[in-house]
């Protein structure tokens, strides 16, 4: 599988183009280390063997220096655009004595040299020619313009006598609007003083795991789960204690093998990204272990908006007992991830520190977004959005669907249909080995596919087959058709030579 | 100074009334501990006695429970409210059994137990009859409403092919615009690359101390001080040590008696409060002392826009040796505190670190308005708007001077008046145990006065005259003259009862 550095497909050559770029610009910086084959490889969705033909590359043309066992770092150049603050000369000279400097290494906290292994965002890929599967992605198309702009202007007309920091749980009004809309959609009953605005549910995670986690505890996650939540807890310096999933979510008779954790992260209404909806036994099962061992539960609503069969699923918080529930949602599903807002619901002896918490890490969240949001919701347009945008996801869904079941029939399996904005392919002839080879071949042909394995904390829970998590929200149906049918071409290719 | 709980004003009854507010619609919950009198009184700028007053009307009508030591707590209540998740029946009654279960304790982090007893913010008092000179407040009248529609208009417009993510340091437009402004208007180059695009001011200091600082390390801080950053680095673990100010800035000579610092915060351009600018033979020696022993230097810029006898002081990340400097800069005091946009410009080495930190703890900050921000940088709008409110502040400023000097004379002093958006104003013949009465005092006639003393570490520090910080940008300049005569009255009335 090693490859010799020339014949490699588009993935590599992008990954190759963009971190030479970020070397000659500065971003990295003379003997930075790179991140790790494995973990860029993971971040983007792409086969270790893409990456490293990119390392190897660079290497080759002198950008990386060689490496002492897996890790490569920059070697020390002469910078297309030097630092500036080091041209001490006002001639404006774009040269900068070799490596002078430079090499000053970065001295990091252990949360910023935890980071160091971390993913690397790179731009979107240039939507491939034919479909990119990427999770979290949502069409433009879908996005109430109209709506949106009306909102945004009545909240720039909105007058004040004089501009100052804000309450850091966020804007009265969205509270206002968001407790009405949360019992009139989940069947949740709060107070606005227990609402928490936070800058996507990225940050609700965030705040919740400083607020209530020291470095040692143990935090319960489901195995597989959600990667950027789990990198929050293990960078928060908690000990990740993967538990398993079924299509009944998760699996609350291994809770009392745990030992004792401090909080547990899960997403009840649509297990993520299994899609298993939590059943009432194990619900009350998970909540009786959290009263018994005071540990809070996070229960991540990331898009209980969209369920196509059943009413949606109302929120572990609505139960009896649900004390140690804290309720995370977000509109980066319903609306865009670019705006990036979320809230917490806290149980109420939790506010204060949270509050504080908040004022502490950014004062509170834009006031803009929020008073938008705030005039969508209370006019009706944030529903009848979702009311729309539901059954827009519905009919991809159903196109993705059929066009599975046309074009591969009973060599895949589907989880987690019934709800979301995305479901689990698995491949019944494909062993889990070639999953990293199908996504590689498929980037290639000008599908963006996106491999399960790395949401399982260990190889150890993972299927033997392949299996790959389809996002549906950004495409149409049309490239949806087209996408399953190349990756049928892709997946003959790899079976047809393999067995 | 022991008040009757009775006959005070109306600072005490707007604690009273907010308290009782949050206690009974939930947000204090039952046996939720309150801030310390000490920590409520220096946030909100009054006296302690002020805010006991009103714990202990509290107190005395069964909101609180009596106390142990100096913490109250609250009493277990009937809620008007009840926290919904406990109502069983769905017949919507608004009464729990009292008590059940509200006794809940919350279970926090260190990070969130160092909270507890931080600041609470409450809603800015409606404008006094007079004057409010709160420091960080801007006037809605000197906003550009125009040009700022205009701008999120613009960006509104724009069309993208997806809704996803972008890159976590920041949208590349504001980066090459503030790349571009930092030059022109600060002397300031780097690449795009070295910019992190935070919310606000206040994330970049959040960001950077985990970045950079373990429990344990020591932080370096002017002494006085930005209160919020020095709450920053304590809840990071740091142990935080003070270091004394003279009009030319930080003392640099006590470096070296700091012992191993991982960090120095500093505001070289006008140092905050006193306004002092860091001299050139100090700024040498606290580069020269960062390189030898590798601390990194924050420097936060925050009102460099605002200097009204001579150029703006170039930053110290211009100079040379600056390799270890993290600038920081933020809109809060150029266009509005509401918006939360800032940036950090940090050495290449830190780029990685910061750049995964900040997808970390919010994936990245919202995109309209730092598409505004930087269409407002690239058609000259941002700079023609800070040229105007720089002479609509430097007017303020001269009512401010010319009207202290005419009515208060010699009676005061004042600090740091070439630059910024507040004076320190230091009454000579007031003691500085009087600080507290003159602004209890001057709140109950009707002006906002802001103290000086919690801005310093520790009492030793702390002249022995009484001193306000006055923040003059959110007033008219009619404001201004009249809170300054209503000032004298109150301040005759204090010398003239005590001396």
């Amino acid at each position: 599988m090693h490859g010799d550095g020339r014949a490699r497909g588009g993935a590599t050559r992008r990954i190759y183009e963009a971190l030479k770029a970020q070397i000659l610009d500065g971003t990295y910086a003379a003997r930075a280390w790179l991140p790790s084959t494995r973990a860029l490889a993971a971040e983007l969705g792409v086969s270790r063997t893409t990456v490293t033909a990119a390392y190897e590359q660079l290497l080759s043309e002198g950008y990386l220096e060689s490496r002492q066992g897996a890790r490569s770092r920059v070697a020390p150049l002469e910078r297309q655009q030097p630092t500036a603050r080091r041209q001490a000369s006002p001639s404006g000279s774009t040269q900068t004595p070799s490596g002078q400097g430079l090499a000053a290494e970065a001295r990091l906290s252990r949360f910023g040299t935890s980071l160091a292994d971390g993913p690397t965002w790179l731009p979107p890929a240039s939507a491939g020619p034919i479909a990119d599967f990427r999770y979290g992605d949502l069409s433009a198309a879908d996005f109430p313009d109209a709506a949106w702009r009306q909102a945004v202007n009545a909240a720039l007309r909105r007058r004040r006598p004089r501009l100052a920091y804000d309450d850091p749980s966020g804007s009265a009004n969205l509270r206002a609007a968001l407790q009405a809309y949360l019992w009139r959609a989940r069947g949740l009953r709060c107070d606005p003083g227990q609402i928490i605005i936070v800058n996507g549910s990225q940050q609700g995670l965030d705040l919740a795991a400083r607020v209530l986690v020291d470095p040692g505890d143990r935090v319960v996650m489901e195995d597989p789960g959600y990667v950027m939540a789990r990198r929050v807890f293990a960078s928060a310096g908690a000990y990740v204690v993967p538990v398993a999933v079924d299509e009944e979510g998760l699996k609350t008779d291994l809770l009392d093998g745990v030992g004792d954790a401090r909080l547990a992260y899960v997403t009840p209404s649509h297990q993520f990204p299994l899609g298993g909806v939590l059943s009432a036994r194990r619900r009350q099962a998970l909540l009786s272990w959290s009263g018994r061992t005071g540990a809070y539960v996070i229960e991540d609503d990331y898009d209980g908006e969209y369920r196509y069969d059943i009413q949606p699923i109302p929120p572990l918080q609505t139960m009896a007992d649900a004390e140690n529930v804290l309720y995370l949602g977000t509109i980066s599903k319903s609306l865009s991830p670019m705006l990036r807002l979320g809230y917490l619901v806290v149980p109420p002896p939790l506010r204060p520190a949270f509050a504080a918490a908040k004022q502490l890490i950014d004062r509170h969240s834009p006031v803009l977004e929020q008073e938008a949001l705030s005039a969508m919701i209370v006019d009706g347009a944030y529903e009848r959005h979702i009311r729309r945008s539901r059954r827009s996801n519905g009919r991809r869904r159903e196109a993705l669907l059929a066009a599975l079941k046309a074009v591969l029939g009973d060599a895949v399996s589907i989880s987690g249909a019934d709800a979301g904005l995305h479901v689990v392919v698995w491949f019944e002839r494909l062993d889990s080995a070639l999953e990293a080879v199908l996504v590689e071949k498929a980037r290639a042909a000008g599908i963006g596919l996106y491999p399960v394995a790395p949401l399982y904390a260990s190889a150890g829970g993972r299927p033997d087959r392949a299996g790959i998590v389809m996002g549906y929200a950004s495409l149409t149906e049309t490239e949806i058709a087209s996408g399953i049918a190349a990756l049928a071409a892709v997946l003959g290719d790899i079976t047809g030579n393999r067995g």
